[in-house]
């Protein structure tokens, strides 16, 4: 079974993928977000990972688009604390540093202690764990890099510091994806649609009816300005439950009398939050 | 009276706020947006301007948590499209380009385009103008920047390409900041709150009710899992009116009766939504 995830080794993505499927899965690395979809898509890869929304940036619509765009289900989910590690070659002190690469959102994350080391230059640069590489293959010894512990593991190098991100609540949802809706055997499930009502006050309030007068959960509600063929709302909703249940079923029914787009992204697990383990000696 | 502006000269938030106050005004450039809020806070500027959602990336969860931590408001809000431009001294011709500069988001915003050109290399770079400058100060002859027109005219740049941006439909937000309440003086207004329910079955619904109800039409809403003192589900929400009208009063006073917490940030006209006009020849 071959797993499609986006980017490079020693991601998040890949560590969220591994607390899903175990360490002893095989990896495929592919350029992208969009990569993952036709991975996926083509049959190269059984399932896919991509992050679907995280606690400081929001909501990855890019992502959804592609769920909108394919058949591809989601087939479960899975959140993990983000948390960041000042990265340097052996030898390396906090004082030497004079420069940190990394991507600019991990550098944003991070302000805090940035700001408290002010001689420290900050340098952006594509993807955390090629920073890393970058700082070990030219020796440098007065450069660091802010990734993620495993990467430290990766290309065995030292920590100078940790948990360096200024919120501690930083957390990203990731989402499996699929060709194949998933077979439930759980009642702790959740159920992922996006939908579009005719632009008139009360459609939404209307939509959502048919949920809470089935005393059906809500876990998400996002509406999004959707420019397209002419202008839309999108509304994503997460809601307790599937289709297994006679009421979600109705809800459903009874939601499609009012929408004008509505699309099934799957029924799945209710995913655990985890702080990600760290692997050593991995091939 | 000085306006605030993160980051950089050129950028779509100047450019914003340009359209907004017009191009005579004194614009202040602070390092980011926690520095707008801290500029308009401390009085130092009497306005501030920062986006809050983009069509592709979402809500900028960062600027509703300053604007939840302080007492500023929202006084006026404009949309932007967002166009990204091929930029390159003068004399380069589009085939002798190899390097492209850019901040990572439009990088990725432009991968149909730089999918079409395999031979030029992506490089990360902090800001889109500061890439400019960069090309521009190191004459660089094989190399471009990914920026807004508006940073060609700055720093008198060559355009090599227009518009290369994959989504014509790329819009951003961007929000007036003020520490005073606007005073309103039109009826297209529209309100912006912020507030968290008990997690029950239905308290969204109920809550949602009040303006259903009242027939006050949503223009935004959307749940934001929050991690802070426990777990609970902030509610972003933007509706038509303000509190001049005795619905809109009565509909906050009724949804205050349910929610645990409540901020009001603001009420404003309703803004446009602009293409951008460049300026030449600014001091």
């Amino acid at each position: 079974m071959t797993i499609a995830i986006p980017g490079e080794k020693g991601s998040f993505t890949e560590l969220a993928a591994i607390e899903y499927f175990g360490v002893k899965n095989n990896y495929s690395i592919v350029p992208d977000f969009r990569g993952v979809f036709d991975a996926v898509n083509s049959g190269k890869c059984l399932h896919g990972v991509v992050p679907i929304e995280n606690s400081l940036a929001g909501s990855i619509h890019q992502n959804y688009d592609s769920l909108l765009d394919s058949d591809i289900r989601i087939n479960g989910e899975i959140s993990l604390r983000i948390s960041h590690f000042l990265i340097a070659n052996k030898g390396v002190q906090l004082k030497n540093v004079q420069r940190v690469f990394s991507h600019p959102q991990p550098i944003a994350q991070c302000k805090n202690w940035l700001s408290r080391h002010p001689s420290v230059e900050s340098i952006p640069y594509s993807f955390t764990s090629l920073a890393v590489k970058k700082i070990k293959e030219e020796r440098l010894m007065d450069a660091a890099a802010i990734a993620s512990m495993q990467a430290a593991i990766d290309f065995d190098m030292e920590i100078l510091a940790s948990n360096i991100e200024d919120n501690k609540w930083n957390t990203t949802r990731f989402i499996i994806l699929s060709k194949k809706e998933k077979v439930l055997r759980t009642n702790k499930t959740k159920s992922s649609i996006v939908f579009s009502t005719r632009n008139i006050p009360g459609a939404l309030f209307k939509c959502l009816a048919v949920f809470a007068l089935r005393d059906i959960d809500l876990f998400k509600i996002e509406s999004r300005p959707f420019h397209g063929k002419g202008f839309r709302y999108l509304f994503y909703l997460d809601f307790e439950g599937d289709l297994r249940q006679e009421s979600c079923e109705n809800a459903i029914n009874h939601l499609k009398e009012m929408t004008t787009l509505y699309k099934f992204l799957g029924s799945y697990p209710i995913g655990k939050q985890v702080i990600p383990k760290y692997h050593k000696n991995r091939e």
